[in-house]
């Protein structure tokens, strides 16, 4: 099951008009929220997040607090599965012609569940490749948007080569990956770019803050070079379905000798015990 | 009558998954082609750059040139008007799941037609008004993708601020509107920011070269700054809607002290000429 504008229905048939301006105009946000143990995390920092991407964007919250509460349990309950990846995408909906300036329309919703697997410690801790590449995005990286067609192409890069992530600089700064963030490691200091224009700040990523300073980490958000990668003790990315996943590999080139640094374990296994707050 | 996916059926019965990229990540790519007196104008450029936008982003051309001719006609003789203005968007297809990376798809195809009245020549020459901003859009402008969120917002600008355009600026030098391309007259010549990823390089852009050349005016593809703009004799935009638009005041300011240049005259009415070649 899956929920589109007001109603529960099934998936194959869940359609919205050519007109809807998330299909003509990638005019829409929307939000990933994991659930554990049947439990939706974090959902007051995503609803949130969500309300700043449509602030931004000028559509209105069609839902209180509570009422995104009751909707997204009821389709996680739909569910045998405990862990599942909630997918939620709001547009500003269908237009009665295509014109980009905004008429007053009723926001198109659409809600998914799928199931979630997190890799294991120890497939994680093995590491994964990435490769970088200029950040040729636009400067509101901040809205959660639908207009991802640059992250597609990115992502897509990544598969081709049979690498994990694509890891982006802006300039000479790492920026963020295609669809994670990205932490540094260096003198017991976790490094990552600072929030704004240039980056999604991710839930997951202020959880990542959380953990490095529970496990006695200096954290600064201060954006580094891929130089200074080169000389790194660690290279992380993180997303609420990555979670916290190490970079070993870049460009062909290991990090601190393909080795993990132990300061991962105790970021790693703090963050886990979040999941369960 | 619209075109979705082979078929030719109402505009109301007209949806799509879900599940398309389109709606989920913009990842697709369109065209807008005038029809003047039900004759499809310059058929050949338009599906010539769907042709360089389709390849960038790697979705293969469903359809032969024969075949795009054939349905677009077809498309065109469903209504009476001799004006007309087709949209077209290609769009990567329908997957089975929410993934960046691009599994093996059949893409969907959309194709409607609006009624196309350009302003008049009376009603232009008496100018028109814009607002510049920064252009903050992706690097890939030259790819007519349906990422469009930044034009979108842009636009939106435009209306809340009662001006026809938002004319943009990447560092000093102006790269196109929101939905336009931008030329600027000094000194008998005609500027434009040349060719390549910061601009849609528009078949009218094309035509108003031409016609500037037909004209006796010298083109040179060269960007400019808002600080020539103030001390220009004459601010165009053009979009296949909008034919050639004297803009005469920009953020608050006269451009040529509001006065149209005779040469926009020349290039509009042998631009008006090539539509019915």
């Amino acid at each position: 099951m899956v929920f589109l504008n007001t109603q529960f229905i099934k998936k194959d048939q869940a359609c919205i008009s050519v007109m809807d301006r998330g299909f003509l105009f990638g005019d829409g946000v929307y939000e990933v929220i994991p659930v554990y143990q049947s439990k939706i995390f974090r959902l007051n920092a995503h609803l949130k997040r969500l309300q700043k991407s449509l602030d931004s964007i000028k559509i209105i919250n069609p839902y209180t607090f509570n009422e995104w509460s009751y909707i997204l349990t009821k389709l996680v309950n739909f569910s045998s599965l405990s862990n599942q990846s909630l997918y939620l995408q709001i547009t500003r909906g269908c237009d009665t012609q295509r014109q980009h300036n905004f008429a007053k329309l009723t926001p198109t919703i659409y809600i998914e569940s799928n199931p979630l697997t997190p890799k294991s410690k120890s497939i994680l801790e093995q590491g994964f490749n990435a490769i970088s590449r200029e950040d040729i995005r636009w400067g509101r990286c901040d809205i959660k948007a639908t207009s991802l067609l640059a992250n597609v192409l990115y992502v897509e890069q990544a598969r081709q080569q049979g690498v994990e992530e694509v890891i982006l600089f802006r300039g000479k700064k790492i920026t963020e990956g295609a669809s994670s963030n990205v932490f540094m490691l260096k003198d017991d200091t976790l490094f990552t770019h600072p929030a704004g224009g240039n980056i999604l700040s991710g839930i997951t990523r202020d959880l990542v803050i959380s953990s490095a300073k529970a496990c006695q980490l200096s954290v600064q958000e201060v954006a580094f070079s891929l130089a200074d990668i080169r000389r790194c003790e660690g290279l992380w990315i993180s997303s609420s379905t990555r979670e916290i996943m190490p970079i070993t590999l870049l460009d062909g080139a290991t990090i601190n000798q393909g080795k993990i640094n132990q300061h991962w374990h105790c970021v790693y296994d703090y963050y886990q015990q979040l999941k369960y707050d």
